[in-house]
């Protein structure tokens, strides 16, 4: 993979230590992952805090700071010569640590007794929450922590300070960002491309996956392609394309470096949207449009997230979906009939950026907590947008038959839902559009290659694709 | 995915309940596993006994056989509406479990209690080597069993009814391979025609893979795509392909059923082999027809494994390479310095097929222990072959410059190797031709669409790819 200089890494370093007191912090490397037995693993993905602090593409590794001492070590194993036999000549775990700036390596056997005798000190060790059941059976092994107390346990001081860092992408940082939403734009115009009536979604799908393969990393996340767009989110692939139906597609490749994209289009199956779906799929370009309009340092993402339901909702009204006082309506969460979900969320080494240090410090802050109600609990980012900030901005409009049958039944949101109508949506399927920003000085470019977004340039495509 | 019949899922636990004495089976599930944090998940595999005897492919199950009371049970948890709105209505546990012919289904809680009372009555509680670590941390929570100790304390008697039934491939299974090995084939003819000098290995391995997502099911393995075929577990695909050097391709898809393919085909950048690429590729088909015109019942696969060893090492006596008494040499293991590995391996649900429950029971028995030997160390199935065996072969050359620089300094088969000659092969790479075949009645049969295999046909692709 493409690492940053070792200068780069101290830096980063240097400036995480400035924001803790004392102790050791953790650093867990991941490790291969078996799929049906250990030896025929997973595509190695490493610890995105990891690859931050250390960017070592490596498994089996452990990094520690020592704060007070003002050591870092890398921990890990050599390769034999049988190793080498089967995997190549590869770098020493010192050079490896040389890299990112690391002097210090050790065998990984020697982790164990440094942090029980850090422990035996009652110093203060701080980790993040582990995600991969593996480094809970560590840390567990090592702290002598119930894996079920581990992210109790995990340093609120540690992930603040992680979290301030990485939100805020350096330059060299965005232009890894703009490398995977290039490949990213690369398989949407693939699939939107390649669609036609007869193909099976896995057979499409299979091309816009050979696209992040071919881009020299790997899928950000699982890929959606369905003509189910209702189905937020919907990993089967089964279906035929049926001429008049919309074909969902978001998803994203990693650059080599580990840095993500993430993109949604849809689009038709034919030539054209049908006029139904014309007129809602304007409706989420027109909110799309105006959250884009509205991004700036200083802004709540929740609320530029309520301005697009609010956009939803007004067109809604429009077609006579909706009904009543637009703003009470969003006030009371009636949109959410429509649009279950957030607007967006961080991006950057991870899809949704930093998601294993928490909710709660990623997207919000003292100031913000995150709503419980549905809807803006599943918005994943509320807090204030400041310049580096890379966000994605998603919204949507998801027609989910079982949803709407029980709020029917329920006579929820009667005031402001026109049940009538919605009846007759209820095969509509769903859409979403969705591109990627960096927060400027004073607003918000778009990342990557610009991809077909207005009906007339989704029917261009389409149309020349026959 | 595909399943078969609840009759077929019954009659294979049937026949394991035959096989076995008293007590309780446990079979678990595989979970899955978030790549960088826990909701951004690997695409899900079941494990594949689990698929074997129930065939339901959904996470986060358990079931238990209990040989004395004759109840069968599969524990799981149902979804909530909050889920349906993510993942779109799904067949209850109920439903699937009676697919698989099993009527009693119960919470995922509810398993601790019953095996802690099957515990305490001390009756015996069979279950299969846990690899995944999720399920080392149940089992060790369950049964009270440390993780380091799960390998020796997994039920022998069951490892061992296990592997007689999946060693055994029926038609019905034989038709689900020929379907992966057909999606393989199509795999490698995309590699054949797509390569080209200046092209980077990922961006035709991006081709490749997506033609496995394509067929609808997934990789069964990590491609191996690369101009350094000698390394034989190569999973870097950043080198530009040049004029001169030759592709390896090691790779296979997994049908939607899970049932694996798995073949290598190695060819020219160019329209053409080098005179010495030529050579050595002839001496890896001669070794290959060898081996397939000996397979048959009752033959143990190590001898068809010497046997190939023997042409290889005739071959490579042929171009100077080797010298002096080819049997001798062979017996003595000078060969492995070309051929590290084994000749092949089972395949069904499992490329390596039930790797996990351990290569001395699967590959072989109590008449043939696994040799330690360089070389037949690396031999995955050494017992005789019975009908019904699904196996592959997979002679090649490897010229591993590290190992010919420790041997030729050791002076090792120093009788048997011509290490001046050798010398200039070091920048040659790697070759290795492998296909797929059931055992049949009184031979064996190659699974899937034949891709072109000799030098003429592999550059008669590679003439009309340019």
């Amino acid at each position: 993979m493409k690492m940053f200089s070792a200068e780069t890494y101290k830096q980063r370093r240097e400036g995480l230590k400035k924001q803790l007191s004392s102790g050791i912090v953790l650093f867990m490397g991941n490790e291969e992952v078996g799929m049906n037995f250990k030896d025929n693993v997973y595509h190695f993905r490493q610890d995105s805090s990891f690859l931050y602090y250390f960017g070592i593409d490596v498994p089996g590794l452990v990094g520690i700071m020592d704060l007070d001492e003002g050591t870092e070590i890398i921990f890990g194993n050599e390769l034999s010569i049988d190793d080498i036999v089967w995997t190549g000549p590869l770098p020493t775990i010192a050079e490896l640590a040389a890299n990112a700036g690391v002097s210090q390596t050790r065998p990984t056997t020697h982790i164990e007794e440094i942090l029980k005798t850090a422990k035996a000190q009652q110093r203060t060790i701080h980790f993040l929450p582990p995600y991969r059941s593996v480094n809970k059976q560590k840390i567990q092994a090592w702290l002598e922590i119930h894996p079920e107390q581990q992210a109790q346990e995990a340093s609120v001081e540690l992930i603040k300070a992680v979290v301030a860092q990485r939100e805020i992408k350096s330059e060299e940082e965005l232009q890894e960002i703009d490398k995977a939403v290039n490949i990213t734009s690369e398989m949407h115009l693939t699939a939107m491309k390649g669609a036609k009536p007869g193909l099976i979604e896995s057979q499409l799908t299979g091309l816009v996956h050979g696209k992040a393969i071919s881009g020299g990393g790997d899928l950000s996340f699982p890929i959606i392609l369905t003509v189910n767009g209702q189905v937020l989110h919907n990993h089967y692939h089964g279906n035929t394309l049926k001429e008049g139906q919309m074909v969902l597609c978001d998803c994203g490749a990693e650059a080599p470096s580990h840095y993500a994209g993430d993109m949604t289009r849809t689009f038709p199956v034919g030539k054209q949207f049908t006029e139904r779906q014309r007129e809602l799929y304007q409706i989420v370009i027109d909110a799309h449009e105006a959250a884009v309009a509205a991004l700036k340092p200083g802004v709540r993402f929740k609320d530029i997230h309520l301005l697009a339901c609010k956009t939803l909702a007004e067109g809604l009204k429009g077609v006579g979906l909706m009904k009543g006082d637009v703003e009470e309506a969003v006030n009371q969460g009636a949109h959410t009939l429509f649009f279950q979900c957030g607007l967006g969320h961080m991006m950057g080494l991870d899809v949704h950026d930093m998601e294993d240090l928490g909710e709660q410090y990623v997207g919000y802050d003292e100031s913000l907590k995150k709503s419980t109600e549905f809807g803006l609990k599943s918005l994943r980012l509320g807090k204030a947008l400041q310049k580096g900030f890379v966000v994605t901005v998603e919204p949507g409009i998801y027609m989910i038959p079982e949803l709407i049958d029980m709020w029917k039944s329920e006579g929820k949101y009667a005031d402001f839902v026109n049940y009538d109508k919605v009846e007759t949506y209820k095969d509509f399927g769903g859409i979403r559009v969705e591109e990627d920003f960096v927060i400027t000085g004073n607003g918000a470019d778009l990342l990557g290659t610009p991809v077909a977004k207005s009906v007339s340039e989704v029917e261009a495509v389409r149309a020349s694709s026959f």
